[in-house]
């Protein structure tokens, strides 16, 4: 049963230019020497372009969910550096990186999957600990990717049970996360044909 | 809107016993030096007494979600190193530690809150990005610690909910996890007069 580990994925399309998407990473901890990393982008995405094009990658294991949100929001403009091992871009916010190289792709019509291989590691800032309103946030960031596929009625049940630990554990960040994720939905629905 | 953190705080009894237990805290960026954490353990608890006893602890930040699980059944035996700063217990699974001294207690009939200043802080290993089993298995334990005081139709509701992140997502750590809290939440039912 593979783990999914969900963080920001930095890839370069062919003129070097950076793509910033959050992904959920599939850890793989039986590749050739040590850990290795799945990369699974839908068909069609940039980071799946990108990827072909330069077969390298930056995931970034942040605990700030505002970029979680405003990823999926419009606002993909965070600081990054540019990556040591491989080409790439780390973002300033990121608690540790891990920079990757495509060791060998699997085709899929839906997903294909790219077998990455860790070139280089650094830890930047501590983990300090769960918070219940970030995992919140990030559930909500999976509602508000799927909101052609799942139940008015399923989406806003689940965000009410969410929004629970949001008002009891949130700090400033997860409070701004939550609230311009909720907006997305909101507005959704607010152009949706009535149901 | 104070942030609240899951972790394992450990703390001495007078005989310089170390008790390790799962805990909330609260971030409190606002003291006189920098930041600062508020531990509230509930009246009666063995956090409280050593509290008094010994005014430190040690806030483990960590991802192992096996450890919360076995503290709420039964299992406190997980290595640990001394602390360096304070009088206390560092967990061998902390990502990142920090020593902590009572600065000022203020008391309450349920929680009295020990306002704790940061007296060390450490690094040990990277974070790896959200996991939504592990975030569902701190739900669950949440849920487990308050079985007499919430209705079983809304806790086995939302084990459902969770439970699917869990099979999505977990690695094997996750699943034992998940598993020890389930049997301990049916084991109370099987124990507890019919509805």
């Amino acid at each position: 049963m593979p783990m999914i580990r969900e963080c920001i994925v930095t890839t370069l399309n062919e003129e070097g230019r950076v793509h910033i998407a959050p992904l959920g990473l599939i850890a793989e901890p039986l590749v050739a020497d040590g850990e290795g990393w799945i990369i699974a982008p839908f068909r069609p995405s940039a980071t799946l372009d990108n990827l072909r094009a330069t077969p390298f990658a930056v995931a970034n294991f942040i605990d700030d969910v505002l970029i979680f949100a405003g990823c999926l929001t419009g606002n993909k403009d965070w600081p990054v550096w540019a990556s040591t091992h491989v080409p790439g871009a780390v973002l300033e916010a990121a608690l540790s990186h891990a920079e990757l190289a495509v060791d060998h792709v699997e085709e899929d019509e839906l997903r294909p999957r790219f077998h990455c291989r860790v070139v280089h590691e650094a830890m930047h800032a501590p983990f300090k600990g769960f918070n219940r309103a970030q995992a919140a946030v990030i559930e909500a960031a999976i509602l508000a990717t799927r909101l052609h596929m799942l139940p008015r009625e399923k989406i806003e049940r689940e965000l009410a049970y969410l929004q629970i630990a949001v008002e009891k554990t949130a700090g400033a960040r997860e409070h701004a996360a939550w609230r311009l994720l909720v907006e997305k939905i909101e507005d959704h629905y607010k152009h949706a044909p009535p149901a």
